[in-house]
């Protein structure tokens, strides 16, 4: 692929000079347009060693407000990092709406260097290329601009670069071992390139290859790729979402039809056994905590179906070093200049900890859907970046609980005239539990349709009977220990 | 002072039992009313090592939800936290209004552990009691509950409860040689601990000794002060803020009516000299790294005054590994639920790194005290909180440049006036610019005040002159470079 390029290619200075005088401002014209459309823009330098990454991203950065951009070189991994999944890094950096990130260096870093250094094993960065298709559709979809440019040089154009710069004294200290190391690997190297373009050139994120044996043909070849591409964005807003209808295979059946709320246990017995499972709950976190185990425990439920109560049960006999309870409510106005699943990806615990969610990711495709706080597309679109997540999560090496909390619409009724009766407890009943109630039925499809898009074999859903408090307690605490002792 | 503490204070089963079954659901009562109100409330736990730090808090979470707490074990250092102000970490963790955050040990782990086992210079540590007394203040001045606890016990009963864990081997593991250390040095630590209360015991934040030989004793005090410290804070909500109208020493004179603006440059020299300062901030920002120099530069000034045309020629030569340009816009609503600097302290560079603010924490006194977006207790109170972080930066060792991009009111009129003729650059003028123009002698006063006011010695105002925007962008530039120089 890379063999045919024309890498001569040469642009001379006063041809240059007129051209650059022209895009140069006309790119920072668009970027304050791209600020008012609120659409964010990603722009990744991959390239060989000395093939000009800097110097370009330095021109590039002359034409634009320091104000909108975020630079990243991303080439070492901090401690944070280091115990978080792949992607933690980079989703955690990608950008507002309406601002640009640059990239020096990118999550492309696992199929080129860490491949051919054998830096990590072949399942990792061979399954790396999905997460990353995924990784850019996700953000596409939702709007973003993703440009990506790969600086192709020839491996003796890189052996006289390498020397040059050693010749001189002032730049000897730019070339490393390491530079050297992937000059005689060359052909491995352009193996891995060419593995790369290939399976991560999509229709929503190509790559552009820049011819970079002149700078000057280089820096235009990558201002008007730049220019086109947040234009074309521009004069399409918003079409990327609404152009298609998405068609979903349909829902065979009701799966909360099936619950059987009967079940249900007396007190006695609860107190007894709860005492036992909080103990080997507590054994679990800490042997998880040994062995860098992340542990992610969701909960949703319908109203009243005593989410809260089922986690502080949880918790109750842990240590608080070990574990986080995020309560989810709507998003923040920061939030809501991401992607929906950025706050997320923000909240993914450290290795060997337990992060709890009280509601959770699962808001896009039942309330978001239901009260329309989203697109029909969203959400429909969500079940599967949903599950891409939860997929990465599980590779990285996750233990995954799911759990819907399940009562019957009697049961409800019951819960919410008990605590409008108790002057103790009228302040955990609002109008708006009564309004969604009176939806019952949209939010029993909605979750019908999650569980059975998104119960997938690595991160299945627990179903817990709730009618009675003290069973549903007792199943959640038993699954949590039972996943957790899974993977120990 | 501990001297005289009787810490054979004891309570029966009985006793203990009857209270705690009324002080535990009060205590979750006050949480969910601490959270309508978005109170947030901070307590810490201090104390000798096995006086039961780690029980008494376990036994206060069980009395809280745990979906309105964070815990914090304070004890290791992130890489993160090690090249940031010491109190960036504790800032970084002050909890959203309506929230709790625990501290199983803090901020004054400085004066006791690191003061005694000398891991810091004495002038660290005696400077360290000011930051924690500021640190308190300026959260409950903002309306959060502070509640100290340190855990006593005698140096007998310590050594004891040692040889008791040690005896068992399910506990040996736990007593490690620091904590004979601290029981050798009983005494030492005695002293350190002594002087710590003394002063930080404030008014606002005062500490709470428990007498922890009997952890029955022990629980029921931590319990009662927990709940008396809420009550009284839900009792007189906001008065804290408005308690006593703030006098401040007048205003002397007016330092814009001094301000020279016809200072300028013509063209051809701009450029020239520009050349060569950017050239000799690249060499700073260079040894800043090296260094690892922290280097906050902030930019106020009038509307039009060319805020970023400076940022823009500033860091036109950077490299931009180095610095990161942050836009200060109105706080986002997760903002708003933290004291006013919060955001500012999440901001902090890393050491050898270089933030540029356009606008400020510097807000509270301009555009929030001119348009009544805070009270004015809240902006007078503003210039003591601003200079107080302003000295910790520069004690961490940060080099602060401030600016104040001045120009007079005719230029201003021009500018606006150009850009609404110029189709290219109407977009850079709004009606609000209009507005805040209206204001101008308002907004005159507040500058002279805030110029006055926290221009100190360790972080003086440069005040740019900028009717010629050529003088101005040499000034800044240069300004920023014999900053950094003289700390080099």
């Amino acid at each position: 692929m890379l063999e045919n390029v024309d890498l001569e290619k040469s642009v001379d200075k006063k041809e240059y000079r007129a051209k650059i005088s022209e895009l140069g401002p006309r790119i920072g014209e668009l970027q304050r347009r791209a600020k008012e459309e609120k659409i964010p823009i990603i722009i990744v330098f991959e390239g060989w060693e000395a093939s000009g990454k800097g110097t370009q991203i330095n021109k590039l950065l002359l034409c634009l407000d320091p104000r909108g951009y975020n630079f990243h070189l991303t080439d070492k991994i901090t401690e944070d990092e280091m115990y978080r999944p792949y992607m933690w890094r980079f989703w955690t950096k990608t950008p507002e709406k309406g601002r640009i990130a640059i990239f020096n260096r990118s999550w492309y870093h696992r199929v080129l260097d860490e491949r051919v250094e054998k830096a990590v094993p072949e399942k990792i960065w061979t399954s790396a290329y999905d997460e990353f298709n995924s990784f850019e559709k996700q953000l596409c979809d939702d709007g973003a601009v993703v440009i990506k440019f790969f600086l192709h040089i020839a491996e003796k154009e890189q052996e006289k670069r390498f020397k040059k710069l050693e010749g001189n004294p002032a730049t000897s200290w730019k070339v490393t071992k390491e530079d050297w190391k992937q000059n005689r690997r060359y052909d491995k190297y352009l193996d891995a390139v060419e593995d790369m373009l290939t399976k991560t050139s999509t229709p929503y994120s190509p790559w552009n290859i820049i011819e970079s044996h002149d700078a000057r043909f280089a820096t235009l070849k990558i201002f008007t790729t730049i220019k086109d591409a947040i234009g074309k964005r521009l004069n399409s807003t918003g079409a990327s979402k609404n152009l298609q209808q998405i068609e979903l295979a349909p829902v065979p059946n009701s799966i909360l039809d099936k619950v059987d709320n009967s079940l249900s246990l007396d007190q006695e017995e609860y107190e007894e056994i709860l005492k036992k499972r909080q103990k080997e709950l507590w054994e679990c976190e800490f042997r998880a905590y040994g062995k860098r185990l992340p542990v992610i425990i969701l909960f949703e439920g319908w109203d009243a179906a005593g989410k809260g109560g089922n986690i502080k049960r949880l918790v109750q006999a842990m240590d608080p070093r070990g574990y986080d309870v995020n309560p989810i409510a709507a998003p923040s106005d920061t939030e809501k200049l991401h992607h929906y699943l950025w706050r997320f990806w923000n909240k993914v615990p450290k290795a060997g900890h337990i992060a709890i969610f009280d509601r959770t990711w699962y808001g896009r495709v039942m309330v978001e859907r239901v009260e329309g706080f989203c697109s029909e597309n969203e959400w429909k679109r969500a079940y599967t970046e949903i599950n891409e997540m939860e997929k990465e999560l599980v590779n990285y090496g996750a233990v995954i609980v799911k759990f819907w909390i399940n009562i019957d619409k009697d049961e409800q009724l019951r819960r919410f005239k008990a605590r409008q009766d108790n002057p103790g407890k009228t302040w955990k009943i609002t109008d708006e539990d009564w309004r969604n109630r009176e939806k019952w039925d949209l939010y029993k499809t909605a979750v019908d349709e999650m569980i059975f898009r998104t119960g997938t074999n690595y991160a299945p859903w627990t179903i817990v009977e709730a009618n009675c408090k003290f069973y549903a307690r007792i199943k959640t605490i038993s699954t949590v220990i039972k996943e957790i002792r899974k993977k120990l």
